[in-house]
């Protein structure tokens, strides 16, 4: 019975150390591992009592063969995703606004943990992913996301549609993104309770989900190239809501 | 003599052979590839009168091994870099402002290739790269950009610092990104032509280079998150940079 996983990277291991969504078992550490980053991932697991076992060199590569570990691995505990209606109603009370993400069936690992370490920065509240035809919380995700994933709670859906129903029941708005939009992110009023979908590169938004967007928003380009990467259109449109948002709030002093 | 390169992958062989900067000698399709991308990837080779050679199946993978290439396959001439005072003059001259992008030793192949992606949306005039401890021009680089570096030439130079000094007797303004900046993105004034300086997630800016920055900038996170990947931190900062563009511009009709 695998009730664990394995976490590799230096990264991923500093964040997890330092955060709350896994219960960390063990810290392995290839022996001969140095450096500063090393020291104090170390130093922390210490202060956290997580017991810590040195590893013959080439250990770890059998273990994770073609997993660029770095020589530092967590065993944890295995991800638990959160309740979609507990996510809501957090975000709901979030002053100013709640920040909802959902990714419409990105399927690609890289993907989508470049896109929770974006939602992360940016202060999401959670993320909301398909059960089907989506990529997990997985180690790819998770190294991906650089540790980002345990500051997001995620929760998965059975049907994307439903999700968008409750969220809108509650008042959220449901706003889609598209490169063809007529609707500039810059324009756009962000202050609001809103839900943020993203599709994936090569479908873009499902038809469900489009369907049920109250509006579809488009960054403008100016170059010669007609898509930006999921992650990085998610950093341009949190940016501008963040832009708009701190605006405001200097406004009103 | 290797003269030639191959370029995996759909969507690099599209953006390629539509773009300018890698002469195609030939199109490798394996035997039974389909759908529509693939059509009309063979219907742009044919328009242009590129020999298409059709490849048994897994002969691709011998010659590519542990490269999603996806079964398209285009052998082209070496990558050409661009002069570094040819991509000044040309940039010095665009309108509105001249946007030159450089990257300080980032070694991460995804991350050069998803920061040309970010920059060619955002109409960047090119990209300057160190010779040593970067990522060169390379298929990882190239596919990573979704295509995109057929857009955005790239100079190649030996030092850095020197290469500012040249910016700046052209009266370019060096900016540097930091995540500790005390200068906020949405605070700076972006009309002006520019070099924007992305450092190596590890060691940020090299002291070379930050010492002959006019300014540093940050972008403020409100999440608990303290850094974002580079191709998102330079999506951030180009999207701010054309949104006062194209605000100044509608001001003044």
């Amino acid at each position: 019975m695998i009730d664990h996983q394995l976490i590799p990277g230096i990264r991923a291991a500093y964040e997890i150390l330092e955060g709350q969504y896994l219960k960390i078992l063990e810290l392995w550490i290839s022996e001969g591992r140095k450096g500063s980053r090393v020291r104090d991932i170390l130093r922390q697991a210490e202060k956290s009592g997580i017991p810590v076992k040195a590893m013959k060199s080439g250990h770890l590569d059998r273990i994770l063969p073609d997993v660029a570990h770095q020589g530092v691995v967590l065993k944890a505990e295995k991800y638990r995703y959160v309740d979609l209606n507990h996510m809501i109603d957090r975000a709901a009370k979030s002053r100013p606004f709640g920040l909802i993400i959902m990714a419409d069936h990105i399927t690609d690992e890289g993907n989508l943990g470049a896109l929770i370490r974006t939602a992360a920065f940016f202060g999401a509240h959670g993320l909301v992913l398909p059960k089907d035809r989506s990529a997990k919380m997985a180690l790819g995700v998770m190294k991906r996301s650089a540790g980002a994933f345990v500051h997001l709670p995620v929760a998965q859906v059975v049907n994307l549609g439903r999700a968008l129903d409750t969220l809108n029941e509650h008042g959220f708005w449901i706003i889609g993104t598209a490169g063809e939009s007529l609707s500039s992110v810059y324009e756009f009023d962000w202050n609001r309770d809103l839900v943020l979908i993203l599709g994936s590169e090569d479908r873009g938004l499902s038809q469900s989900v489009k369907k049920r967007c109250h509006q579809i928003i488009g960054i403008p380009r100016t170059g010669r190239i007609d898509s930006l990467n999921v992650s990085v259109a998610c950093g341009v449109i949190l940016s501008e809501m963040t832009r708009q948002r701190t605006t405001k709030a200097r406004e009103k002093i």
